[in-house]
């Protein structure tokens, strides 16, 4: 027997309707390419987003097809957001720190029929729109009087001016809620990058989960800062969310410079920003030398890499903000777990809710997950056993666009290519990368944990941890050392080091290599595969 | 084109699963019927929760098939609300306050095959049990020891003794989201009863929105306590809402007296506690004289009624507690709107923001609303406009059990049945019932208004104002007043009375009729077709 309760499909174009209706005079404010403050009301992100679902239908553009944007966070990206899946098509956001030939390929192979960018990227468009034979117009996110006479891009309009001729009258369409509505490459280290699919049903669902107390906390009384990029992963969600609670928006546009993104916060009262490490790194090497502080920032959100504990001391101590950490991942739109405390925790002394504070988090309703040894089986959530982590849910990938890679899936669960220790309350801590993890006579080492120690010298500036084979254990770990200018330490005094640390012996490295630097990729992570092989003639001590 | 997301059916119990796993040690406190505090966890009421499906198994209860319950709210009954929906049956909780001979008319249009009661519910069971033919099995809410040996019901089983006798494994079915997962009679004035049948995807995205910040506010780190019952709209969703967030859950039992809540609450560090005026008023009367404080409790969603402003003020004033004010009903799950300030409000002086706070507040996203005129169409959102109140969305029902009372949706809007304003910034607010509305010359008078009015003179302790037929134009107000004990008021002084009050001269009552008493309902209530049917013989001055 079926409920009689109206049927009503989750749709991104019922998120901009609500924040229209309901939330019409909230504020979106952006700093512009142009340098500029922009301010206007989710009235207008409706008006406009209409307006733009219309300019659609003008380009003939049928249902499903992709409009690629190359941009940064702002309202005409976030109109991008509506008006595109709300009318049935699917966005594809590009991140523009790729390699023009990547670019060239991801556009090739999601078939991208418009391309929307920033002036800030006409250089990337410029060098790579003659290899993108699928697009069919390109557009230029500014005024028509902005737009250049000789970009030598054919048929390039600017967005106003291809918005400005239509009425900002639209029916948007009642579409199956699991229709595709967006699209996410993954900067996957080998092979080509693989697409998540997103559908409306999921990114609704997911808007939900992300606005949840114990997740982004998002109300209509927030004003909300997105440092995290709305090329990737939808900045983890945020616009949707946004409409779904009617807060205050904030977009930093091209400008993360500590003093810009201070500026920001300051001048629009800024509540909540969510980012990755490196941004606050630079906001709080701004403020500290000025004696600066924050007036209403309570919060942040902190993903894609964990978060240093000296960070997340110096937002609470110094300045009366939150700091949580979140993990998540493309194929998760992006939000798996949030590391917020429970009830029982809240009178532990502050040392031991840090313990907490530092691992990934807890599973979201709608997620879960598990972790798995080598032999397929499900591990203890003991907080010490650790083995890949497998996740499942309504927002989290069943296969790649086109196929891609085969079937991921593995009992219906997802794969996150991560190693993780689980505690019996359900908190999810990251110890390495699967193709990271070192095995030795059947046991695994993470090679993050050997990695911190090193770190933890005085005279090591970077450690990189890989598994060399052996002919007896299968694989020992050595550790790659980059000392700090003017600093000395031999092998045996960081070998020596490790017996003072907890960790069992048979996990010390059999080697340390010192090194000039360790190989780092685009967005500062080590570059692992590269390492191994740099070290592929390298044999461990009393091997051949 | 459909994304590529997985495939995850909203279901209840995912919901129980997910406190099981993520939650287990979070605790569940209930007062029981015995009068004794009882207390475990939401991995022990998953674990009943299995069992009792089992039992229903055990039954050989068809999918679909209702299981009814007369129960307080207490863990037993939390345990039914996912056995019963989690194993593919329908949870029928009824309203023990209604007569007998309604529940055992709502029993058989239900079709009930089980029926599970707490003990102080057996008198009434006692009354009805023959004349319910449908029922299959009797199951008192109690240890085995406790059922007494002559109820006169045949085949009384406790409980405790039905579930102890099944394993705690079960698999839990995966079904069709839209399949029916409980269902509720609505006390309509007119008429018999007609039932909303809920969902699981309805009772998801109802738990996903009731934990929102601006709506209920739930986290891991609170504890709550609904004193709104379980026996009606399912406690608004907080059953539901506390598995998702693995919030401590604290039940009061039958024991709603000041004393007995105030104790509750402290020894129990209640962080939000929901319920309707007549709770809080009899919970701040024990507090008052005594000089009581709460340590932990910091919110409280009121709904069911208007809040009084002085019990507003009281609690924030006072006892540092916000009140939120909700408006909802059986038919929506039941909430619809939530009064939580925005982003600009918050600069405003408190006498300005408490204006804000007496409305029934904001649509939750997934509702949407409007008002309407006697020509249907859509009135404007000024705060002075007022119309039939319309609503829809995912967790509104479509139509009721069985067909009755035929296809309620206008235009796929259900019609409330309460007439409102709605400002600019889309807070809503009850002026009346549409039943109750006095249409006069084609404009409508709220008759909440003319009696706010009245009951604002310092002799009058209650007022009721209804419509009389009126050969010109068509009804004119009157209001019957009840005086104070001791005090006097002509009428000539009560209608000066409305000169003095921002009132438009046409919307003054045509006469005052002094009375002993108004006929309130069960749950207080003022019944004006009662009144009307009283007053049936009552001619207007000036006609005959």
């Amino acid at each position: 027997m079926l409920g009689l309760m109206q049927h009503q499909p989750l749709l991104i174009s019922t998120l901009i309707e609500f924040a229209d209706r309901h939330h019409g005079d909230g504020e979106i404010v952006s700093r512009r390419v142009e340098g500029d403050i922009h301010r206007y009301t989710w009235r207008d992100v409706a008006a406009r987003s209409r307006r733009l679902a219309r300019a659609l239908d003008g380009e003939k553009l049928a249902p499903g097809e992709r409009v690629a944007t190359i941009a940064w966070n702002g309202y005409r990206h976030l109109e991008l957001y509506f008006g595109v899946s709300g009318s049935g098509r699917v966005l594809h956001t590009i991140n523009p720190r790729l390699h023009p030939e990547q670019i060239a390929w991801i556009v090739g192979h999601a078939e991208d029929r418009v391309l929307c960018f920033d002036m800030s990227f006409l250089p990337i468009v410029q060098a790579v729109h003659a290899k993108c034979p699928t697009v069919r117009k390109w557009v230029a996110l500014c005024d028509a009087d902005k737009l250049p006479a000789d970009s030598g891009i054919p048929g390039l309009v600017s967005y106003e001016s291809w918005i400005a001729a239509q009425p900002d009258s639209y029916h948007w369409p009642e579409l199956d809620e699991n229709t595709a509505s967006s699209m996410c490459y993954t900067s996957g280290t080998t092979g080509n990058p693989k697409a998540a699919l997103y559908s409306h049903r999921s990114t609704t669902l997911h808007a939900y989960a992300a606005a949840l107390p114990d997740v982004m906390n998002l109300s209509a009384r927030d004003s909300v800062l997105p440092v995290v990029p709305m090329f990737h992963v939808n900045a983890w969600g945020i616009p949707y969310s946004a409409a779904l609670t009617g807060c205050k928006l904030v977009f930093p546009g091209p400008a993360l410079d500590g003093k810009s993104v201070y500026e920001l916060i300051e001048a629009e009262g800024v509540t909540y920003a969510a980012g990755v490490p490196t941004v606050w790194q630079m906001l709080l090497g701004h403020m500290k030398p000025a004696g600066l502080k924050f007036s209403k920032l309570n919060r942040t959100v902190i993903g894609g890499s964990a978060c240093p504990p000296a960070m997340i001391s110096a937002f609470q101590d110094d300045y009366g903000v939150q700091v949580l950490h979140a993990w998540g991942m493309t194929e998760m739109s992006p939000l798996g777990t949030l590391c917020t405390l429970k009830n029982k925790h809240l009178a532990l002394p502050p040392e031991q809710q840090m313990k907490i504070r530092l691992k990934q988090g807890r599973a979201i309703y709608g997620v879960d997950m598990k972790i798995v040894g080598d032999d397929g089986k499900e591990l203890p959530w003991d907080g010490k056993a650790f083995g890949d982590l497998y996740v499942k849910g309504p927002w989290v990938v069943r296969e790649y666009f086109k196929g891609e890679g085969g079937d991921p899936l593995v009992d219906g669960w997802f794969p996150t290519g991560d190693v993780a220790t689980i505690d019996a309350d359900g908190y999810m801590q990251i110890t390495d990368r699967s193709k990271d993890v070192i095995k030795s006579g059947g046991e695994w080492i993470s090679s993050i944990d050997i990695e911190n120690i090193a770190m933890a010298h005085p005279a090591v500036a970077m450690a990189a941890c890989v598994g060399m084979p052996h002919p007896k254990w299968d694989e020992r770990p050595v550790v790659a050392v980059v000392k700090k200018p003017g600093a000395e330490v031999s092998k045996d005094e960081l070998l020596d080091f490790y017996k003072t640390k907890t960790v069992a012996k048979w996990q010390v490295p059999d080697d340390v290599i010192f090194v000039d630097a360790i190989p780092l990729g685009a967005t500062g992570k080590m570059l692992k595969t590269k390492l191994r092989e740099q070290l592929k003639d390298y044999r461990l001590p009393g091997t051949s």
